[in-house]
């Protein structure tokens, strides 16, 4: 009898926070004999990893780590690679797929693969300081450790021209700022100082801060920048309602909202 | 002694099947006194709504929708207003803000809100075909309804100019199906005409279906345009690998992927 067929599981755990954990998420991870991931989301899970076989690494070994979940469940393991988020957006499941293709894997024949959806930053950050995404929005990121800076700067500069609300990952890090200081520059070009911009640290951590403030001024806060830190940019509609980051979706126009006389004007 | 503060929560449920639900999302759901939302979603939960009181609205209600329930909650209930995905993705959210800034609401002294995120459309179809959302990525609503069409037809522009991936909510309807062809034709200006794309329809429900085809060929397949349908469509470095929807994150130009010297060139 040839070798049981293993699985592997590339799951999004979601902010951080087990509430925004999915039943899948949690499942696929209960399932698996093998966990393997970057130590700070194992960490996350340890009460629901106890008596499994983890493997922790060091935050920059996302090869090793995609290379060492995809061997064992060649071998015939259940495993679970975890991530933060959503593995989909800029995460673990493009690099095993690299991996495989490589390998000259079949989705047919080959180990069963299963990406596990989670709440990324852009869904987790939003929920936290308002409505920002009622309307079209485009997410960049700013890392240009795989990806050239000329490539990164012409896709802010379509952002900006198509008024889009921007989502932007890994907005900077200790060696890296300069990136999100041209960012705010092109943005200038096209929209107002006092656009409104989020800054979310830490989102549903107990880490988290949340900072809203505007176009001009958002460079001036350099301790909210970092690995865990998502910007959101607003675009020409966005508002800032008492502390909130408001997008319009354009009910006002055509439909009355609020029938009672005593309502204050919008 | 005053009447209790009420809370209302706008809660995403995910793509509609509990699995992909959040924890946060399902508590909150029990927590709840009353439960609103579009027919079709309070059907995916009935299971745990059971003894609750339950309002059901037809599709279009929304402003009635989102009414009621902040009415609930100002009269001291705890209410969930329920919706697909995630409610801070084109969803109710916005809505539910907007009429409270009308009602000159205040979240400090108000009713309590809480937005819960869930995984929304573009996380559920990346995941369920492939690696598309590994670079910068564009999100589109084809509706309008609410939008004039030459603001939606102007981003579409940019990001084909920036090389977004790009997501596409709403795609058609049967009354509305110029969208997608003037968006196809834009592309096509900037992209070749093999360009993979993707048509997810009812992703992780029972009647799912997935089809991966080109930007030239993108049009011919009516049957799966539809309210529940998203539309991916790939960059310049998008590509089809067996029936799956890729975008490389730049891993292969500066990393060694696979140590064998098996290995099956990418």
């Amino acid at each position: 009898m040839g070798k049981e067929k293993g699985k592997l599981n590339v799951v999004g755990i979601g902010p951080g926070h087990h509430d925004h954990m999915t039943f899948r998420a949690k499942q696929a991870i209960q399932d698996s004999e093998v966990i393997i991931g970057y130590d700070t989301y194992v960490s996350l899970i340890e009460d629901i990893i106890i008596g499994k076989e983890v493997y922790r690494y060091p935050m920059t070994q996302e090869v090793d780590r995609a290379n060492q979940a995809i061997e064992f469940a060649e071998n015939g393991k259940v495993v679970s690679l975890v991530s933060s988020g959503d593995p989909g957006i800029y995460g673990m499941i493009g690099l095993v797929y690299e991996i495989l293709a490589q390998k000259d894997w079949d989705q047919h024949n080959g180990i069963d693969v299963e990406c596990i959806p989670g709440v990324s930053s852009l869904n987790s950050c939003a929920a936290l300081i308002g409505s920002p995404l009622m309307t079209d929005f485009a997410v960049v990121s700013m890392s240009d450790l795989l990806v050239p800076w000329d490539i990164i700067i012409k896709r802010v500069e379509a952002a900006a021209l198509g008024d889009y609300v921007t989502v932007i990952y890994n907005p900077a890090s200790k060696k890296r700022i300069h990136q999100l200081r041209d960012t705010r520059d092109i943005f200038l070009k096209y929209r107002k100082p006092e656009t409104p911009v989020a800054i979310v640290k830490g989102a549903y951590r107990e880490s988290q801060s949340i900072l809203i403030t505007t176009l001009d001024k958002m460079l001036g806060y350099p301790e909210m920048l970092g690995m865990i830190t998502t910007v959101i940019v607003g675009n020409s509609s966005t508002f800032n309602f008492k502390g909130m980051m408001i997008n319009p979706r354009g009910y006002r126009s055509k439909y009355e909202l609020v029938k009672e006389t005593s309502a204050v004007p919008f």
